[in-house]
């Protein structure tokens, strides 16, 4: 069912000064950071040969982001997303094996413009788990 | 410098159950585990399209992850892996950035049979973050 590691998203206390440590401590591609008030979080896309990593920075007072950060204050990995084919069939077959869907348990728009679900952390070995339909 | 996500480890409380989870909830291709008495773990590789990802367990009772599972009971991402070409001139470009190399600076022999370092996360955004030389 799941398919390629669409990418790794790493919540970060200061964005400019990771974003600077990818780029020039790390050697790479990083993209220039990207407003998701949406979503509550600005972000930059680091593109690595094969995947991507996607640092995140809370946008706004109702961030997602935010009480992570608060735990986590030198920041963290945040969640892992899987790409499936088709997201409905994804759900409905997670749900049968009784994983827990967050939210409504309908697909919202993520930040790639995709339909994406978030799995329930304590279902997944302690990881957040996004899936994107691409 | 660096290159390819190698892979995202999760450690988990159950190798077994995780197994199951991705092999039959996710539907991905599951390897078989692998006693890794060197580094005291036992590891089950789950191949993605793009990368992979190692489900690790406590090997012994000297295991580097066991602290990690008593800290986080239900499991989660213990650490991130960028291939680099040279490990030994990525450590040197790492130290003369001021970023930590946990150890003795010297690369030791991973779990894929490669030269490996692992860099602090503290400087790190958080992460637990591997170079493994491809």
């Amino acid at each position: 069912m799941i398919g390629r590691l669409n990418h790794v998203a790493i919540a970060v206390p200061d964005l400019t000064a990771a974003a600077d440590q990818y780029r020039k401590t790390l050697g790479a591609q990083v993209g220039a950071p990207q407003d998701e008030p949406d979503h509550g979080v600005t972000v930059i896309f680091i593109e690595l040969p094969n995947t991507k990593i996607e640092l995140l920075y809370p946008l706004g007072d109702a961030s997602p982001i935010r009480g992570f950060l608060d735990k986590n204050p030198a920041g963290g990995i945040h969640h892992i997303c899987y790409e499936v084919d088709d997201i409905l069939a994804a759900r409905d077959h997670l749900l049968a094996s009784g994983a827990r869907v967050l939210g409504t348990g309908a697909p919202k728009i993520g930040a790639h413009g995709k339909p994406v679900l978030f799995l329930h952390p304590k279902d997944f070995n302690g990881c957040l788990v996004e899936l994107e339909q691409v």
